[in-house]
């Protein structure tokens, strides 16, 4: 067997235990019986200590020395096989380990301290969580401290991708989404949806939806869960979602976000999958994919235009009786707590804040026992009004018991990245908002699929979105797209 | 780190790893989307191609070289270690991953061979099971034909126990199954229970037995799956149940026999947990617990009287209308294909049939081509009545397309075990009736906890019969049990 091809075969063999890993976490968070936690802690450890030994396996680096790689995919692959080999053997054995294990127990810790508003019990094992990925960005970045710990993470999410450069684009962002933002709140806001929707309704009509955004059922599920997420790649793409009797949109929108992600792992090109390339290209390129869905197509007038007739079938006469009222209603701007239930508008300022928080924790400048602090000061300077309780503030998100510090901006980077893709799929597909209007979402769905979503890690991130757009990324689409939607809604 | 610690921190990990494995084939059976299973068989492979290597790791036998085991549970450890480790180098890792993807493939293969009734498309991924478990059995013994082959499977599931001891012990019960069974059969059969049993019901009653049975549900679930199956181990131990609508005892006692094996795990010390020590002693021990589960305490008359009111209380009157009827309904003998539906004197002699068969199949005595034939000509002879459509005959059982061969028999061995501790529970708990007809199982799972199931694979299968029982295993006590409790209801 050539050099090349015994590479191939151990990074395939790489990529499948990767999923039953992942696979592991979706069940943690859907099947598993409480009592498991510990139990499954150890499990993942294992998994993630097995992961770490091939992840720097000494055959690894005479396989990478000798591979000649043959063609555009062989050399795609070489080039993150040999990054992710580069990674893993900077990270010790015991940190990796330590840091699964840990973060598992963290679930578990912060799940109960949301549910009993009790931040001081989530602090300590937050400490211990902040203190590892410090140890790991160190590792990474050979520096102690400084703003290279903080990339060395980001670069985990978003390859090639400086803090400092991500500062920078939402500096040139903030301005306009604040002004847009202020104009707005000046504005009566219009009629929320009301009323009590059955639940099994709910989960009949996001299915539906899944189906109409090019879901494929036969390779994916639907889940309850109390965070929704997407797990898996290929064939076994799952998602989850959450059901709330009095906000329909919470399920309907959280699974069209999921979709998104989904349907990328389910279209990537058949012969990626299990392999090196079989993945997104980046956090951001992905959350690219789920914005797209949710917001672009999903949160359009016509989109929403159809919505309105199959709301009406699914749960009798709206309270907002009319698509225009609907499509208000769904795109209202207003106070909320919580990032995922943002509107398009403040969305940004939530990754914002959660950005320059967790840069601060990593470097250090900002002590666990102080976040609170900092998380509730911070919100009110940016949304107006007071945190009322830690599920509504700084205990709202799964990431950081996760472990994920560096996460957060590459939801803000997809959103302009799908600003972009946007721009470029309404001058390809110029009837677009026929097929809409009446839940056709092919021609969309499709477009994606075929200049982005089918080549997986083929291309790097940045690419894989300029060669779909044509040109160079800048937040312009997405602020213009921003300012016109919602001028025409609230009259500006 | 001492040697001996060193090598139980391995086996740890692997006990960890292994439990994830399994997971894998749960969730391939309750929740996997149907397109996934290409991929998930390459996921199982690699899972198998990891623990292979970990299993024959060469840093393995210098640990075992120097290890040196303190007390009792070192002692016991390392013996397992060892006989696994000898086990696996005898196993080349290529046939371990081909077993394991064939295996996989296989059981979409029998699934739908099964639902169309095709023998035909299940034949040649069988015949190539079997090529595969013989390669196997040769290289464990060390022969290439004779018993030793089908010997070494058996190992696998019922470590020091030989087929022709299997054969004798299963020749002295037969006289008098095949008597009791013809006498029976000379007797009017009792009514069947007849009705529509709503499915949802019957989910609840299980759920609220298999807790009766000390099944925990925060350290398990349950779900729904084509063939009832227990998965896991000690806090995440998951069973499985099938419902029919015409017939409540499907449902229930597949659960209560799927909760005997996993109360088994539940109860293992958890001292035991993620080591090697940390599951039942053999497949024959497994099935002692969850066939007195199900028979000896399930199937019993005061238990049953209990069972009456709760039946009626979920689905209103019976058409078995009196704890007596209901009994003679649940114990009735009758013509019946599937194994798992057979009652007490039956069952056995559905064991016998797939032992033989598969002695002659894993020998080379019977080509896949004859297996059917060989089927229905040995069911007509043993039962009476014709085999009518191969999901009723060869088809019913997924061992085969598991690769399990060797697993039969011990279902049988269990079934003797299970004979032996009731007459030893019985003579420990006198009051053990007072305690069934109210529901109230307390006491004689905790003596199976006590006596047998904390122990996990600290004693050899045998000698954990042996303690429990307090002499020498011997199928007089089930027979005995079978003809008393069978005469008094056919009135021999």
């Amino acid at each position: 067997m050539r050099a090349m091809e015994a590479l191939l075969a151990h990074a395939a063999q790489t990529a499948a235990l990767e999923q039953v890993a992942g696979r592991l976490h979706w069940d943690q968070e859907t099947m598993m019986p409480k009592g498991a936690a510990a139990q499954r802690a150890e499990e993942i450890a294992a998994m993630e200590a097995m992961l770490h030994a091939r992840r720097t396996d000494p055959a690894l680096a005479e396989m990478l020395e000798k591979a000649k790689p043959e063609g555009a995919v062989e050399a795609a692959s070489l080039r993150l096989i040999s990054r992710d080999y580069a990674r893993a053997t900077k990270i010790p054995a015991a940190l990796a380990t330590e840091m699964a294990r840990t973060a598992s127990l963290a679930h578990g810790v912060w799940a109960k301290a949301r549910a009993e508003q009790d931040v001081a019990g989530f602090l300590p094992v937050l400490d211990k969580l902040i203190a590892l990925r410090r140890e790991e960005a160190a590792c990474l970045s050979g520096e102690t401290r400084g703003p290279a710990l903080y990339d060395a993470l980001l670069n985990d999410y978003e390859p090639d991708m400086r803090a400092c450069d991500l500062a920078a684009l939402f500096a040139a962002m903030r301005p306009r989404l604040v002004a847009l933002r202020a104009a707005i709140l000046e504005r009566p806001a219009p009629p929320a949806i009301t009323g009590d929707f059955d639940e099994a309704a709910q989960l009949r009509l996001t299915r539906e939806i899944a189906v109409a955004f090019g879901y494929d059922l036969d390779k994916g599920r639907i889940d309850l869960a109390v965070h929704p997420f997407s797990s898996g790649s290929g064939c076994d793409s799952r998602i989850t979602t959450r059901v709330a009797r009095d906000d329909p949109f919470n399920a309907l929108y959280s699974t069209i976000h999921e979709v998104g992600h989904a349907c990328y792992e389910q279209n990537i090109d058949p012969r990626h999958h299990l392999t090196a390339l079989g993945q997104g290209a980046s956090m951001g390129v992905h959350e690219s994919q789920s914005r797209i869905y949710e917001n672009q197509l999903g949160r359009s007038l016509p989109f929403v235009t159809w919505l309105h007739g199959q709301m009406t079938a699914a749960f009798g006469p709206l309270s907002t009786d009319s698509p225009a009222a609907l499509y208000a209603a769904i795109n209202r701007v207003a106070k909320g707590y919580i990032r995922t239930e943002a509107d398009e508008v403040q969305y940004n300022l939530h990754i914002m804040l959660r950005f320059d928080l967790e840069q601060a924790l990593i470097s250090g400048d900002l002590a666990v026992a102080d976040l609170e602090a900092a998380w509730n000061d911070r919100f009110l300077a940016d949304f107006g009004f007071a945190v009322d309780r830690p599920s509504n503030g700084m205990l709202q998100d799964v990431h950081w018991s996760a472990g994920l510090f560096g996460y957060f901006p590459t939801y803000a980077l997809g959103n302009v990245y799908a600003g972009c893709l946007m721009q470029a799929l309404r001058h390809d597909l110029p009837d677009l908002d026929q097929g809409l209007v009446q839940g056709d979402l092919r021609a969309p769905t499709a477009w994606l699929r075929e200049n982005l979503q089918q080549f997986g890690r083929l291309k790097p991130p940045r690419q894989v979105i300029e060669d779909a757009i044509g040109g160079p990324v800048t937040p312009e689409p997405l602020l213009s797209y921003l300012e016109t939607k919602f001028a025409a809604l609230y009259d500006l």
